[in-house]
């Protein structure tokens, strides 16, 4: 059996369901993978994301490697064993979080030199050291070292980023092929930015490659919908249906619905658990913050159909008490609706590509979740 | 059935097991109650402590009063229902959160004006608005307001508090007979500071109302262990065994085990949580702190001997690396585990009351209790 084979398309857009045989276990995709950036769910345990049916998620290979730093995983085992989540993990490569979170990025060819957003402390990412760092981690699926850029650059700025991915990419495979025991799989990502042909030469480049699965980088970073969705579907178009497709850094219903309409298997977001943390949570009409005033005497759910164990158990007045005074079990039930809301979306989303109204329950989903209240 | 029944007793102290029959289920004594001071035991959730076997919880009238209000919480029909919480609640008068949070306190013979700690606003306290106000929480046990006094003051001004205590009781007393529809009861709360005349004198006049049960508060607020010891056990002495015996604020293992052996039946402390929430937890070799560099690469749980959930997933490593990186799941995993150390320990002295080796029990228990490194 491949790694990866598709179970299901629907017929009216390229949006299709299917297995992808990992390490730990079979995920079905569409997937969401809840965000775990330091081996942990932020505010969820990991029981409950079992519970809820999840079997992936996603560790930040920058975080970790900074703390609690290779040495403590290596000597746990790994991070599964670490964590203590016998299920997938992905782990990205470090290049975002260099480029977004850390000081004084310089890139070369060799690799990435940058400092520690929490000590200064200096650091060097080569393509080979990421894949060695992810394979420490054991990783299912492990993310090339990419060179992400910033909305807005120069033709000449983006290629350069096209071209060192591509290099990389190519070295990353080669590393790994140093390592019999690995287990897991290695996705290289697209870049490009917004530039077509760009986006065109990298896939082309990178597909050359024949990587088990391929991911898209260097989208939803504040471009406007249009731009996202035409960029997305361009893109996409250069990936073969055998390849699970991956977009970086996706998480709310609106861009997950139109993500998976263009052919995408697999997305991940802090969107869900952050906004939590912040009171505002997903409704069937849209995203609404715990912390309004009109909800001080609001016994009801979240959500009234909504089947989670907060929404069987709380009301937005209480949840709202809790934000306001600050109170942990705030982000706790919170972020237990958020990621279920998410879940359960994702589950129907499969249902529908399934039962072949997937264009009817993306346009009613999406006509009911318009009268949001932040 | 009387609402309070002694069940057995130990032949070598004072220590009894018993049952107390409230609104919302039966409780074996000698219990401990979590403090849920804002409608939530901080950092765990309710449904854990049903599964720890725990059917009463502490609110605290002044924090509720304040925040979310009464209006708010009488809108819901009362404290369970606004907190989802369907088993006993005990509620405390306030008094002891005027003395010791509230600014600009100042005692009448009518109550105590005080400011909130949160805004600055002025509000009254009369024994009869705190009856009222424990009424519409709905309260199983609710407390008198008492006048609290610091360690150290003046045998007249001692005098003066427990004169006052005692007045405030009686007009409890008569405030809760206006209510029929109440069907928890209300404890006094003796007082005398340190003086052991005065203790005496507030246990014989408030023993006076004979109201279903008693409590022992200004204890444990400093003094010296032996004082500790002795003014309890003292002022137990002149409680006569068929009335439940409260005392106030104790949560550490040594202060339970003498308390019960005092003859004390339920206590109720922040400890537990609040140091868990600072990374120190129990073990049965003494108290912890997961945040020592010693358990960097230590994988082994918290306690080895403890079954509760944290300890049979996760390693001290890891609850380190969350302690370190400030997740919220290292208040969420190190609170499940204090508060079921606590449960198991009141468990097992229930039993070991009930089998007579209550004195061995303790005295093991300490000998081992002493090795912790915080």
């Amino acid at each position: 059996m491949s790694f990866f084979s598709v179970v299901s398309r629907d017929k009216d857009s390229d949006a299709r369901t299917g297995k992808m045989i990992l390490p730990h276990g079979v995920v079905d995709t569409p997937v969401f993978m809840p965000v775990g950036t330091l081996g942990t769910v932020k505010a969820i345990d990991f029981s409950d994301l079992t519970d809820m049916g999840f079997n992936m998620i996603l560790g930040n290979t920058y975080h970790l490697y900074l703390r609690p730093g290779m040495e403590v995983i290596s000597a746990a085992g790994g991070l599964h064993k670490f964590i203590g989540w016998d299920k997938n993990i992905l782990t990205d490569s470090g290049g975002f979080q260099v480029f977004s979170l850390s000081k004084l990025r310089k890139i070369t060819d060799d690799g990435v030199a940058f400092r520690s957003h929490i000590d200064g402390s200096s650091h060097f990412f080569s393509p080979e050291e990421v894949v060695r760092i992810q394979r420490i981690l054991g990783s299912d699926v492990m993310m090339q070292l990419d060179v992400c850029t910033s909305p807005g650059i120069s033709y000449k700025e983006a290629l350069e980023a096209v071209k060192l991915t591509t290099s990389w990419a190519i070295r990353s495979k080669k590393e790994l092929a140093n390592y019999d025991d690995y287990t897991g799989v290695l996705f290289p990502i697209i870049q490009g930015n917004f530039f077509p042909e760009l986006r065109k030469r990298s896939a082309e480049e990178l597909l050359q490659l024949d990587l088990p699965g391929i991911a898209i980088g260097g989208l939803s970073v504040g471009e406007e919908f249009s731009v996202f969705e035409d960029t997305l579907a361009y893109t996409v178009g250069f990936i073969p249906q055998n390849k699970p497709r991956y977009i970086m850094g996706i998480g709310t219903p609106e861009y997950i619905l139109t993500a998976v309409e263009k052919g995408i298997d697999m997305f991940d977001c802090v969107f869900p658990t952050r906004t939590a943390r912040n009171a505002s949570v997903f409704t069937h009409t849209g995203r609404i913050s715990l912390k309004r005033k009109e909800y001080q005497k609001d016994f009801s759910p979240i959500d009234n159909t909504c089947d989670c164990y907060t929404c069987r158990n709380y009301s937005k007045a209480y949840l709202r008490h809790l934000f306001k005074s600050g109170e942990i079990m705030a982000s706790v039930l919170a972020t237990h609706h958020n990621i279920y809301f998410l879940k359960n979306l994702v589950d129907k989303i499969r249902e529908h590509i399934t039962t072949g109204d997937y264009a009817k329950f993306k346009a009613d989903f999406l006509s009911a979740y318009s009268g949001g209240k932040e």
